[in-house]
């Protein structure tokens, strides 16, 4: 994901300001879709605007694979990046805060601020690595409900979300058709596809084959698969840009011998194999900061539960899963996302309406590929806007 | 690439037979463009059918990433594997052994009988791996051209070739205008795009941030980077194919659970990030296979030169490059390509026509992806026919 390379960014609203994450501790197990169970967990959240009397005004943001409930405003005034979603988040802004009451958290699983893999297990003290439970999406709705009920919202207005956090939409408007009202989901599947469970699998063989990975158990024993992680990160964000969008921003151009040479440290590249082309120096950096803020294994679990995630198994089509949906759900597509390409998005919104349900599909013309749903434009905002 | 897995092969002709590989050793030093320079080097060939008097019907054909010098036949009459074109080479079929003196050479840089970093040095006894200078596509053909010099052949009746085979075909006409009548240049592009750049990159992370790599050095210490070579492969694997090829031979089907307990063995697992979808566990055989016949080193040196490739480098227009063409040029595309897509394959030919030559672009509607060029089809066979 990039949140930092707008064409289009209307400035509209003004910003969700200072803000501050909370922890919420459940003293009560939690039991895993696919088996296991951890005694307690904690799951880290941010709240923006105000909770109306009649408790129907909140908004929950779900975010993508590596995200976290950091969606909008800064911790302190001189923070240079503010949340994932910041120009969406705001009053004047789609997620109106002057409306909405906006709830990011960050997902089960994950491993920045919620329980996950590299969380201590109150059994033994020691971080959980691979006993951590093996997790889906629905484990990450039902931690997220769990939630809601905690903070007294019984239903929400909203539940929005891109890429995996469409899946989530999806998931709630299914497993909770009274909790919620609305669900926008963005850039997403009914099920994962091959091509996506590919890559994600050629990912988790880096890190897995990364001998600092130790089988999972590399906590307080060094830096951890680092190299491994970086590379997978370098896989996936080529998954999230276009071929068009690429072409457009580094086409063939070669690093400037300069930054090259500073990149060559960072990387400790072995000559002649160092960056040569910008959009090499381009991925190595997105690599290399994206491990000072991810773990390992969570991006190993968080990966597999998307792989996992196929509203239709088992089931006789689509349509029939939908059944219980009473939301009215809004998917939003982008043109040139060829991980969740707009047939897949189509899809889910076209089996709504075969349902009975009250449901629109809008596509946004860009070239950013997957990533266009973390990127500002006037086709989007207005698409949120309605849809809320 | 994958020659196994046809889903129309129109038996026609005969096979090869039985074939052998010869090698023809330079003794004299070979300059790279970029500079550096080799005492001596090996070129591994092989060749079908029988040159005629006049030395007028060769047909050099010019193998893939990770290809080699054995197109078509058996070494032995009991081999299960012929060569990776058989069905396209021998008597009536598109290469006509009866007709056509049929060459393979295994190229420059490569690890498979040609001279490439897993040489030894003349000079130290030792491997080059590192030392051996920076390769380009322009070096290979260069070899090519003086093997063909050494076996008396001043004018081919056509270079033919897929992908990286396409694009020395492109060079030949280019740059021996006078050697060469035919080019036949499937699967490829003037240029290689950012994208294709950006994957091979993440491959070249894998192989060099593998422990085992010793700096390029692993010869005579260890198996090498096995891990990181067949990682990358994997992931050049997953280019290879389209996603519409994958969804149709893979899907989301699960991996049955003997067939799981083999790969896991054989792939050193952890659980439980085991091999789970039939395509993750495809895609480990493809890598794990792999490594048993490639070198890492010319994985990194030979990606680097198709990276590097670009016709257009330094140049005012693709027409301009093309003035000095003489070769009438068939560029075959394939529906699904999105390593070297269709518009890519198109534009070579469009160019040609441009600058006044005899070129024309035929595409071959298919889901097999880039590997598309490796299966025999009916429409395929018509058009090397009718280009040759």
């Amino acid at each position: 994901m990039t949140d930092d390379e707008s064409d289009t960014a209307p400035l509209e609203g003004s910003d969700a300001g200072l803000v501050h994450s909370r922890d919420h501790f459940f003293d009560l197990p939690f039991s895993f879709e696919l088996g296991g169970t951890i005694p307690a967990f904690t799951l880290r959240y941010e709240t923006y605007g105000q909770l109306n009397a009649e408790r129907s005004n909140a908004v929950l943001v779900c975010h993508a694979l590596t995200g976290n409930h950091h969606v909008a405003g800064r911790y302190t005034a001189d923070e240079t990046r503010p949340g994932w979603w910041d120009a969406f988040v705001g009053p004047g802004r789609p997620l109106d805060t002057t409306r909405f009451f906006v709830i990011g958290v960050s997902c089960l699983g994950g491993c920045q601020g919620s329980t996950g893999p590299s969380s201590a297990n109150p059994a033994t003290g020691h971080p959980y690595g691979l006993t951590f439970p093996q997790l889906t999406m629905r484990d990450m709705v039902h931690a997220q409900r769990q939630l809601m009920n905690a903070l007294g919202i019984s239903r929400l207005h909203a539940v929005i979300g891109g890429s995996m956090g469409g899946m989530q939409g999806l998931l709630w408007a299914i497993d909770y058709p009274d909790a919620v009202q609305n669900v926008v989901a963005l850039a997403c599947a009914a099920r994962q596809g091959v091509q996506a469970i590919a890559f994600n699998e050629v990912g988790r063989n880096v890190i897995v084959n990364d001998p600092a990975w130790l089988g999972g158990a590399y906590y307080g024993k060094g830096p951890g698969p680092e190299a491994g992680l970086a590379i997978a990160r370098m896989l996936g964000h080529v998954s999230y840009l276009s071929c068009a969008g690429m072409e457009r921003k580094f086409g063939r151009a070669r690093c400037a011998q300069s930054i090259l040479a500073d990149r060559m440290a960072q990387a400790g590249s072995a000559s002649p194999f160092k960056p040569e082309f910008e959009v090499e120096a381009y991925l190595r950096h997105q690599g290399l900061s994206f491990v000072k803020r991810f773990d390992a294994n969570s991006y190993l679990y968080i990966t597999k539960a998307t792989d996992r995630f196929d509203l239709t198994e088992g089931a006789r089509s689509l349509e029939d899963v939908l059944i219980p949906v009473r939301a009215r759900v809004s998917v939003i597509g982008f043109s040139s996302d060829w991980l969740y390409p707009p047939a897949q998005n189509r899809e889910i919104a076209t089996a709504l309406l075969l349902a009975g349900k009250e449901a629109r599909y809008i596509e946004v013309e860009t070239d950013a590929g997957h990533d266009a749903f973390l990127l500002p434009c006037k086709t989007l905002f207005q698409a949120i806007r309605q849809a809320l």
